[in-house]
């Protein structure tokens, strides 16, 4: 299949529109008024001395060439001279330091530049590959191939020392990227040399022909346990992870290579089954920032870190590509609506890294041990996620077509029009929608006849037994309109008893958003509140925070807070009162200040 | 009042009985064993070579003073000359080893003879504590006085350094344990100077007078943070805390100090009200060993150690001695029967260290993070606790009698026989009960008339109008009986739901004690059990474990193991079916192999 470009695809109105107009609105200004107070833009100059404040850091490039490619994304449907002014200060600065043998890495070749490729663990193809992602988009996007240029040189150099002459200490980085991103960047050039080097660093991952540490020190931690072909479950720290995935099926995809294909379905099958949260959320530890193991997702001390819900997105979209399977359509959507769009706060200037699945009453958490943040920030000292999720909303469109021969496949529903070329003719589709908040969704065809897959969310009641694969096939001829209704059933959802400490809990869904409680909505002590499985619950509008709400009767226990209540009583004793119980989205927790938040509720 | 000793009351049948013929004919010779085998005994002769196997430890000879005390309550009942001669070498050891000038520790004195009193986390004057105890203990229970003589002199020693010197590199220990010896030492020998010793050590703990590191670094950690009549929670290392805390109240009552008698009723009612589990065991978390802060009672990671346990006992039976309070009574009641009996297998050879709560699944722990041990040792390297078991259940019939001028107190309820000093006159005072299989009592006055006041227990519903601080009071005549029933009612406890993760959920209890499921009686995932609070249980008696049970229905969820089940599903599809649960006592756990185990269960 063919991927539609979010070129083609505009979001014109509603949910995401909205999102997409806070991201070029403020997310990017924001990222970039942090990223430029913490010296991260000054560092491309490689002027730092000591006694300054902001020591540059080596990974800080990328940091850089995420937020060009973000705006690169936002230039292609919006002007910003201001901006794209600023990129093209960065990019020169870049290219002015570059070194004469094409090397870039701000930070090692002004710090380290007697270690250059010495350590599996700098970071040194990981800003690679990004500022290379950085340079496509803006090549692309701008017309202008300055970075482009920069990172083609750069490249080369990457080729003579990793695949020519294996002249570094290591053969595979100790954080994946550069692959995904030569994969890119063969699409993008044709240029086979970029295929050969992104099928290098895959294929010799986990064959330890030279010493392949990584801190901590388990190769699990880099994916470097196994070769890539025989890896069957989801390890280690979980970005690191979900980009390699990704590059596996970019090169799966490419190289038509059927059992590198199978590696990233069975992984894709032990992540969704096993090891990922309700929300899309991936990575159960801080340890490592890591997966761990099948069933284990605790929920106050979840990871789930905001880049390794985005991988997900990414690793989805490229099977997507493969395979008619509304599968990687639904976790697509289920990471977007709920840990994705939970990265950031409702005004888009501040940042998850962590995003908790619970978060306790302040009172019980104890000293020295360490819980997820709980508010949003607009930057961090590792801040690689908040220029990620300004480049995933601003190229969302994405996400939503991929085409075959002789259909058109609809993934995701988003108010827009888009210009598909199939069969040697363009169609234009557009979407109108109130989705998430309403099912219905009407899809016009124009310029010609077309033959389209819509996919039946997983979530949905409608159209089950009309599916081939998750899709239902429409045939549109020119100027027609599908008329869909994907019922937007209120339901809780339960895990897999295995899942041990969600037993006896269920989290509340509509549609394709997962809700969760608040404090500020509920009063404390969040678990005392019980609820009836088949309780009815009324669709609501939080004003204040632009979200629908769902409110519904609950049991709260009464509490008695007097400081010598009793530690143990009679259950018999415990009181309940019937209360109204506020839901809103999941990713709009944490607006609000400091507040008790829950998922996963108990069910009686 | 004045305490009964164990001296005077003999159990002669029933729960207590069988659990001290444990210990004479197992746990004692288990322990003898096991600290044979790694060189406990050995090392007193302080001839270890390197490359030999046991390097020693500097808090050994603790382990050996507990088991010589241990065996000293024995003797009191039961000769052995085997291990009295066994006792008598050890202690023939100590007296050939001892330093010129008095100190006595055999690692120190061998391994590190020029560092002595240095370092205050090396145990010294808490090996020497326990030494003192055990000479206490040998000479009352043996008659011979030559590890007596050997403390005296230690003791002397002591006090040069500390006390009349100010010659140690510390003032207070590290961990606590000399003070309450000392205090003992006091009453046994009436020599003023112990006195003072044990009040120097209380008085100088928190006022920093030299360095009180102790490692980990917090001065919480040996409860050095403030003066102890300043102390109003329990802190840091349950076991040191605990010691320190009997110790105070051993002085409020021998120095009529009503300054630290309300600082040790301040810490009791934090302990048993904010920070106790429902098994009566102590300290939350492995970190430290310590206590964290109030409500935070995990289950599955709940560290209560044996010695906490034990400490909390010695604590609450010293203010049982000071005021009339059932409460102290209701505590030692739970523990004994609950977090205390649990530290051993039924068979009383192995022991646990730590007592966990909650054993999960074993799929659902995570590699590289530390759950407590699931089956008992028969020896640890740090193995302080297995011979404090031996000496409390050898010497439990401390704990069933106070008198103060004109009254008896009985506490806790065992076929037992007492001569009890009151009013110039000697009384023998009989009990008879299948007590906690059932609640009826009957107490036989022979000797004179008794006024006599029992405790009620906490848990039971009968003659609650009839008491006055949780006593009833009976005139008894010479050769009266006194016939009680103290209700033996089954029924959930609920924890306070300021303890998060307890929310929702209950412990089985009927009378005293605490109940559990094991995977072993009730299949795996026992969170997917469910309980109606007001569920019937019927008792029965379970002859491979030679305890009771309770039996009664439960939904459970119904598990689709397969592994392609579903990680999310809609909770109108969990299926329940209807099951027969067996709780078993808590005590009891972990006598059949590894199994999950709950206490905590979900009420619906």
């Amino acid at each position: 299949m063919k991927n539609i470009g979010f070129e083609k695809v505009n979001i014109t109105d509603g949910f995401w529109k909205a999102q997409q107009d806070i991201v070029k609105n403020a997310s990017i200004y924001s990222v970039y008024n942090r990223f430029n107070d913490t010296g991260r833009f000054e560092a491309l100059k490689m002027n730092w001395k000591e006694g300054m404040p902001n020591r540059p850091h080596f990974f800080w490039d990328s940091d850089v060439a995420k937020w060009i490619e973000s705006l690169a994304y936002i230039l292609e449907k919006t002007p910003c001279d201001e901006l794209e002014a600023k990129a093209d200060e960065m990019i020169d600065n870049i290219a002015a330091h570059q070194s004469e043998n094409g090397y870039i890495n701000s930070y090692m070749a002004y710090f380290e530049s007697d270690k250059i490729f010495t350590n599996r663990d700098r970071h040194e193809l990981y800003t690679i590959g990004h500022l290379t992602e950085a340079a496509i988009a803006y090549h692309k996007h701008t017309g202008k191939r300055k970075l482009l240029d920069c990172m083609e040189k750069c490249l080369d150099l990457v080729y003579n020392v990793f695949v020519k002459y294996d002249a570094a200490n290591f053969v595979t980085p100790g954080h994946e990227e550069i692959e995904l991103a030569l994969a890119k960047m063969y699409n993008y050039t044709g240029d086979s040399k970029y295929l050969e080097m992104a099928n290098f660093f895959v294929d010799n991952r986990g064959l330890h022909k030279k010493s392949e540490s990584a801190n901590p020190a388990s190769p699990k931690y880099s994916q470097s346990h196994l070769p890539v072909r025989e890896q069957t479950t989801a390890e280690g720290h979980a970005v690191r992870a979900v980009y390699l995935y990704t590059a596996m099926a970019d090169l799966a995809y490419i190289n038509g290579d059927k059992e590198l294909l199978k590696a990233c379905e069975t992984i894709f099958s032990n992540i969704v089954n096993k090891r990922m949260y309700i929300t899309g959320g991936i990575g159960s530890t801080a340890r490592g920032e890591a997966f761990t193991k099948d069933y284990d997702l605790p929920n106050i001390m979840a990871y789930t870190e905001s880049c390794a819900a985005i991988g997900l997105i990414m690793f989805a979209s490229r099977l997507q590509q493969i395979s008619v399977n509304s599968l990687y359509g639904d976790i697509i959507e289920k990471v977007l609506y709920n840990g994705f769009l939970s990265d950031k706060t409702l005004d888009g200037k501040a940042f998850f890294y962590e995003n908790p699945i619970e978060i306790p009453p302040a009172a019980s958490k104890v000293d020295d041990v360490r819980y997820p943040i709980t508010q949003r920030l607009e930057v961090f000292g590792c801040s690689c996620c908040p220029p990620n999720i300004t480049r995933l909303l601003a190229s969302l469109g994405n996400y939503l077509y991929t085409t075959d021969e002789d259909t058109v496949y609809c993934h995701q529903y988003m108010s827009s029009d888009a210009e598909i070329e199939i069969g040697g003719k363009t169609v234009k589709l557009v979407q109108k929608t109130d989705y998430p908040r309403d099912g219905k969704v009407s899809i016009t065809c124009t310029g010609g006849d077309v033959h389209l897959a819509v996919r039946v969310p997983a979530w949905c009641d409608s159209y089950k037994d009309q599916t081939k694969n998750g899709y239902l096939y429409i045939d549109l001829a020119d100027g027609e309109t599908a008329d869909l209704d994907f019922e937007m059933v209120t339901r809780f959802m339960s895990a897999n008893p295995h899942v041990n400490e969600d037993i006896g809990k269920a989290a509340l869904t509509r549609g394709p958003i997962v809700f969760c409680l608040e404090e500020v909505d509920n009063g404390p002590l969040l678990r005392t509140l019980r609820f009836n499985s088949n309780t009815e619950f009324e669709l609501g509008y939080d004003s204040d925070l632009g979200v629908i709400t769902l409110t519904g009767e609950a049991q709260k226990q009464i509490v008695d807070s007097s400081d010598d209540a009793p530690l143990y009583y009679r259950t018999s004793d415990c009181k309940y009162e019937t209360v109204k119980a506020k839901f809103i989205p999941y990713y709009a927790f944490a607006n609000r200040g400091e507040s008790e938040m829950a998922v996963f509720v108990n069910i009686i």
